[in-house]
This record gives structure tokens, C-alpha cells and sequence, in this order.
């Protein structure tokens, strides 16, 4: 099973010859989620190859323009692909008002809808649940309203052990419910227990994704134990105080919060273009929490 | 004297993973004349290095998405860098309805006035003048309405030949006068006509843009004998039919069109994603109109 993310922008408001704004795909089981929509998305969609019918649910963080300005492209060309699939969108419902008059001029009927989901930006609450999946969001801190996403497969029921089905001549039909937590009784009436027949499934995965933002105390407590976390790092130490007036994260902040949500491993971008290279980010984050790598355009991290 | 066009995207709606959808900047003389603004527009000018304080005025030929929806990102990234020249914008009245709603949601003051200018889309007009060069709008025919720009230096007046200053002992107040038209009289009494002490300025050069649209003769009369040309070849002939059905051009189209105007060259660009490689629409144009070129991404052309 699939559990990967993929950066398509990692640059903060500015972006740079070599960073678009904000955009990421996280594929769970082949359900491809758009995680914030900046400018160029469909762009960098195209470069990584990810399919725009595959994206059926996308969720925007907060509305500041690198945040959400791909959105109406990234519709227009998934109109002109012919795709038919219906279009979710979660974010602020102030967003109906900044794209739907764009929307309207499009070109050519459109072949879908599209289907706002207001979020929540004052409590936690599940916003998508399905078979394998939930995703929730939970409040930021920034200079207007903001959302974080956590992404959590759901856990898997046990695998059967192969060779016990044959051992126990076991029919198919009973598989689901020895699965449920059942035992079976043999044709000679003797009981085997569930755990003799199964082993436990893979723990499940997850993913939570935080900017933009203040290292905010209640997000770590929500996301506890959260196996991969993309955290914001748009300054270096060196400019702390700028980052707590524009209500952003230095890199020292994003690696102590990284601990604090004891999470797996850390992941940061939304860098600020003022920096020339994005090293000094990592060395610092680094420091503080081991398992920091640097968020790259383009490029995949599957979660094991 | 710089006359040089620079492409930043070349694609048609669907953007491609080499080409963005249309945007490029006309440098005359060093005003930086961005034409239609494509999403990611603005990262193709990080790229190619043209300062976006430079960029003054903007011409939008029409409101489909592909040549529109990278304007909020440079407006808001031209804030963000501290930029204080007013930003003028040539357009369809109608665009003020589509991205005024997110530039008032746009963090932090305008440093700057964006200032709209409605265009005319029924008969040519001169919607820009000064002292080096004018531009001119003129109507086009597509599904909405669309117009082409012509930008056109000023003829310069002539140059002073500088041996006949010496010659002459021609004092400097007296330059001024020669150069718009008059002789000079010489301490002995002698006068010299006007031919004699000036050589002529270089002629002047003119740039047309025509995209989206099928080849509309009354454009080809408007422009005519203009430098370069850039004219859209959306599809090749294979798909005439189809260009007529979506007002598009193919490259054959664009080739006679070139003819008509008595264009010095063309390129041509805006080509449709279902064509893996554009070698074709060269072979088709170059055919018919020889001095033909592919428009490129990140490609500057001078004008000579």
C-alpha cells in the first residue's frame, strides 16, 4: 500500500527560479490528495506526471495567493482534459468569492463540480473518512485564519497466515470474519484461535502538514506521534524576530516542535527567497531534531 | 537601442511540462512591456532575470485563463518586493471583476496602484505613447474577444554627422535645430543644408502580437510591413477543421498570414499539447513563409 508525498512547491510567498509556491500530492493507496494549490501546480503536476483525474479532493491551508492561485488553472485544465470527476475542495469559504468569478469566465462547459467544504478554524474536525483513510484539520496560528491536515491511514484488519488456511482446510467464506477477530472450528471440532490464524497488519501511517504558522503547542498535541511532518521553516534563527512578527516558523522552531509532537520524521520548506541556499536550514534543524530532511521540488518521499 | 522580445511560455491552454501558457516581455529601449500573463508567469521571470519593477504595463490580449491567471501572483510578488511604480494594465473591463477580489485579499498594503485601461475591441487604437515608442491595439477574431498589439519605436530623428561639427565649428545650442530639420549658416556666411550635416536614424522597428485567433485579414492590413510577427499556430493543418471550429490558426495559416502582413519574420508559437514535438510546425510555416522561427521558453529574440 501507497503512502507517499510528493513536493510540487516549496518556497514561501516569493517564489525563486528554483521553487514554486506551496503544493503537495499525498498519494494514500492511490488516492491522490492536493495539499495547498500555489501558482505553477498544474505546471509541476505535469513535470512529476501525476494524473489530474487521480486528484479529487484538495485542501487549502489558509488564502494567502501562493497558497491557493494554481487553483483555478489546475481546474481549467482538468475541464479541458475531459475528466468528469467531481472536484472537493476544503479551505476557508472565503475562497467561493476569489475563484468562482474566474470560474464562470472559463472557457467550455464544465464537465464536473465543483464542491467547497468550509472548513473549521477553531477546533480540530474530521473533514474526509474513508476506507483507508481520514484526513482531519486542526487550527494554526498565522496572520489570518490557517488549517493544518492530518493525514492517518486507518488500521488495517490482520492478514491471514497462509499456510493455516491450508492446514485448517479453512473456507473462503470464513476469512472475513476470522479477519473481524473470530476463531474457526475444524471439520474434526477443533478450535483455533484468531491470533493462531492471523498476523497483525502493517501499523498505520500518517502524515500532517503545518504551515503557515507559529510553532503552535496544541497542533503538536494533536498530531502526537504523527510519522512524517511537513512543518513550515521560512526563516534561520538569525531572523526570529521577524518570523514571530510575520507569524512564521525559523528552522530551530520547526525541528523543537518536530520533538514536541514526537513525530518520525521532519520535513521543512516554505523557505524565504532572501536565503541563497537552503542548507544552513537543515544544518539547523538538524541539530535539534536528527530526522530533518530538506523539502525539494519535484521530488517523492514514500512514508514506510 | 534594445528591441528584443523575450518568450516565457509558449504553450496553449494545456501547459506542457517544457511550456508555460502564454506570457512575454517586449523590451524597447529598456521599458519592459509584458505581454498577456499566463499562470507562472512570474517564475519564468525569476528565471529568465528581467526585474519585475521594470514592468510597467501590461497588455492582456483576452480573458481565457491560460493568458490571465499569472497576473494576481506578479502583482502580489511586485508588492512583496517593495516595488512603488504604478502598474498599468491594458485589458478587457471585465478583468477587474475577475482578480480585483483576490488583490483586496492580499496580505499586507499595495505599495502601488494598479491601474486599469478598458481596450476597444471593435476598431484599432493607440492605447500607449511616448517619447521612444507607441502601442496600438487592434481587434482579433477568437470565441471571445481578443486583441492584438502593435509596439512601434518612434523614428528617431537623425544623427549629426560629427566631422561637419568640427568642419563647421557648429556650436552646440544649434544641434538641436539641425537635427528636426534646419541648415546652419557658418561665421564666413556660408550655409550648409540640413542633408548635409546629418546621416538618417536607423529606421524604426515594430513588433505585432496575434494570439488567440483564426488568421483575421483586417489584422494582416493593420500591421503590415511590421519586423517581427508573432502569430499563434495552434495546430497543424491536420487539424484545420478543428482550428476553425475553436477560432485557432495552424501553423499554414499563420505562414500566410505572415505573407499578407509582409512580416520581416514570424514566430510562431501557442501550440496545442497533443503535438509531442513542434519540428512540424516549423516544416509546415517555413514552407510558406521562409523567415519562420519556434517560439521557445526563456528564449530572447532581438529585433534588429
Amino acid at each position: 500500500m501507497t503512502f507517499e508525498l510528493t513536493i510540487l512547491g516549496s518556497s514561501s510567498a516569493l517564489p525563486t527560479a528554483g521553487r514554486y509556491p506551496t503544493a503537495q500530492v499525498l498519494n494514500v493507496s492511490e488516492r491522490f490528495f492536493l495539499i495547498d494549490c500555489g501558482e505553477g501546480t498544474q505546471i509541476q503536476l505535469r513535470r512529476t506526471g501525476i494524473s489530474f483525474g487521480k486528484i479529487r479532493h484538495v485542501f487549502i491551508s489558509h488564502l494567502h495567493g501562493d497558497h491557493y492561485l494554481g487553483l483555478t488553472g489546475f481546474i481549467s485544465s482538468r475541464n479541458l482534459l475531459g475528466l468528469r470527476s467531481d472536484l472537493h475542495i476544503y479551505a476557508h469559504s472565503d475562497l467561493v468569492g476569489l475563484i468562482q468569478p474566474q470560474l464562470n469566465y472559463m472557457k467550455g462547459e464544465m464537465g464536473f463540480e465543483v464542491i467547497f467544504h468550509p472548513l473549521n478554524f477553531k477546533k480540530p474536525g474530521l473533514i474526509y473518512s474513508d476506507k483507508v483513510c481520514e484526513v482531519w484539520s486542526f487550527p494554526l496560528k498565522h496572520s489570518i485564519p490557517v488549517c493544518g491536515f492530518l493525514f492517518r491511514e486507518k488500521q488495517a484488519m490482520p492478514n491471514m497466515i497462509k499456510e493455516k488456511i491450508e492446514e485448517y482446510n479453512i473456507p473462503f467464506r470464513e476469512i472475513q470474519g476470522i479477519k473481524r477477530g473470530e476463531g474457526f472450528t475444524t471439520a474434526e471440532g477443533i478450535f483455533v484461535g484468531h491470533d493462531d490464524l492471523t498476523k497483525p497488519a502493517p501499523p498505520s501511517r500518517s502524515y500532517a502538514f503545518c504551515t503557515d504558522t507559529i510553532p503552535y503547542e496544541p497542533a503538536a498535541e494533536f498530531i502526537r506521534g504523527v510519522n512524517l511532518l511537513y512543518h513550515e521553516a521560512t526563516f534561520l534563527s538569525d531572523m526570529e524576530q521577524w518570523a514571530e512578527k510575520t507569524l512564521h516558523s525559523t528552522a530551530r522552531q520547526a525541528a523543537e516542535f518536530a520533538g514536541k509532537a514526537e513525530a518520525g520524521k521532519l520535513i521543512i520548506g516554505h523557505f524565504s527567497n532572501r536565503y541563497k541556499s537552503v542548507e544552513s536550514f537543515l544544518e539547523e534543524a538538524a541539530a535539534i531534531f536528527p530526522a530533518t530532511i530538506l523539502a525539494e521540488d519535484g521530488k517523492s518521499y514514500p512514508i514506510e
